[in-house]
């Protein structure tokens, strides 16, 4: 039996895929769907790519079509630089097996399932938080139904940054930045896997290059998907390698002890400058914070145990587990 | 011939006492005189102990009133639970050789200083930022011929807190955000010695011990001004010791190598739940970012000898330079 249900809330993205081959390759994770959301690219690109994915890596795994746009702003550009124009670094797709659509909007889907599997399901979220926003709008008992979320996004500059699409904000969290400051204020279990850790576990070249060459099928997808986002890394960041995002939250499901969690209240900045950025209180900090206060605490990922986060993915793609 | 002429603006405040006493006695710095702000106290009160530190450590500096309120907010409650009822620690206070007020007020002596030693002047700012953007103000020309900034405030997270005050924002950049968001924007070279480095630098009670025993008249004061302050921390935040704020920024003048730097043009915000919050656009960010690219380029410590600074600080105070 699997450890672990997840719906897997998406916006893919090169990162995304790389992570759900990973999900989709673990024995631990029984995937009970995907949910798409604009963000790395338009909401039908990245449901078309979701619907990819999952037909290809996933036989049987349902896709919803998610939110288009954030609860009250107007949706992000695509980040086509990154992800290539198609989402997923331009590769040819081919949607012979594609995943066909549920009829449910995204977060419909979120609540059966979580309602079917009361206490068992890890939403796992790595794009914009519109989803799981309008999940708890419709029907906020789900907070207390959830096993746990786990969310990649988010930058609380211990590594240095507070941001990667901005000085203050990570892409996810400035996608819908009142969704995010919603879901992260909800009485269920969070986990914040930020540019504090994902910016510190790097996929060098050579790891890429084994994965294809050990890791048949999936590491060749694994390789090809990632060489225009490679490219990026390299011409923007002079990175011999790839920052890895959204397979750390995965990561974080399947081995939390790889990472160094500090908890407290977490707040989403939605106006001025720095709109996006998340600040948590430090359980240390000695003074009252009423806008911070009353909320639950968050664990947010501060450290990580890099060779073993790249190990723990490395021997799930080359399945060598 | 001393390297640094320094104008001290200061609103003392227990480690603005300690960071006095630092300044008066190392041959290196030359105080050309002291400005007092609101912050730690109230205006009065910092300004009478701006009095009381002059004259008992600086004879013949002069001392300039300055701002008793930000530029546009309230003054905030003085923290009298961390720096006593009279801002040094409830010591006893002798004002019998207390130095004479300046006929001018803070901005002004600024802007006189700074023109009568072109180039020369280092402006070492450890409160709130009140009196630098009034001195801007009214003569924009300043910017031009100021040696260096160095500020003590804000805090960037890279010691894993951004704030002391919220959890957003450290007390001198809270203390006027508005006038902060000026200073950090003006085309002066300004150095920004922060949380980061400053909750990094502990003085543990048997440092200051041996300060009392070995440190004669200044060491015993230093000593005696800081028994509240300790026991602050010790209550607070468990510390045993204290952290080294002020005396932080007095080391970044002196002894510039013991800080790792990064630089990036600042910004303060000033408005919303983080008010008060200083970020910088990290130089290796490769985005677009209006409300940062315009501005000079501030340098901000994220690092520091430790010992090295606590050993400048104490070869100063016990005359063993």
């Amino acid at each position: 039996m699997s450890q672990h249900k997840v719906i897997y809330d998406t916006d893919p993205g090169v990162d995304d895929a790389m992570a759900l081959v990973f999900q989709a390759l673990h024995p631990d994770i029984e995937l009970l769907g995907l949910t798409s959301v604009f963000g790395n690219a338009t909401l039908d690109t990245t449901t078309r790519n979701a619907r990819f994915l999952a037909g290809r890596f996933a036989a049987g795994v349902p896709v919803a079509r998610g939110a288009a746009a954030p609860l009250r702003r107007a949706a992000p550009e695509p980040l086509a630089w990154i992800h290539g124009d198609n989402g997923l670094g331009n590769i040819a797709l081919d949607m012979t097996d594609a995943a066909p659509l549920d009829a449910r909007p995204a977060h419909r889907f979120i609540i059966d399932t979580v309602r079917a599997h009361p206490g068992e399901i890890t939403l796992l979220a790595v794009g914009p938080l519109t989803n799981l926003a309008l999940a708890l709008a419709d029907d906020p008992r789900i907070a207390s139904l959830v096993k746990q979320v786990v969310i990649m996004g988010g930058a609380f500059g211990t590594h240095g940054v507070l941001g990667n699409v901005t000085p203050a904000a990570e892409a996810n969290m400035l996608g819908d930045p009142d969704a995010a400051d919603v879901v992260l204020g909800a009485a269920w279990p969070v986990a914040i896997v930020g540019l504090d850790v994902t910016q510190s576990t790097i996929m060098s070249h050579d790891y890429l290059a084994s994965l294809r060459d050990r890791g048949g099928a999936a590491g060749q997808f694994v390789w090809a998907v990632s060489r225009h986002y490679e490219a990026f890394h390299e011409q923007s960041a002079q990175l011999p390698g790839i920052y890895t995002h959204d397979s750390s939250a995965v990561a974080y499901v399947l081995a939390p002890h790889l990472y160094t969690t500090r908890s407290g209240p977490v707040r989403v900045l939605t106006e001025g400058i720095a709109v996006g950025q998340t600040i948590q209180k430090p359980s240390a900090l000695p003074v009252p914070s009423p806008d911070w206060d009353d909320r639950p605490e968050c664990k947010v990922c501060i450290g990580v145990d890099v060779p073993g986060m790249l190990a723990l993915y490395e021997s799930t793609i080359c399945g060598t587990l």
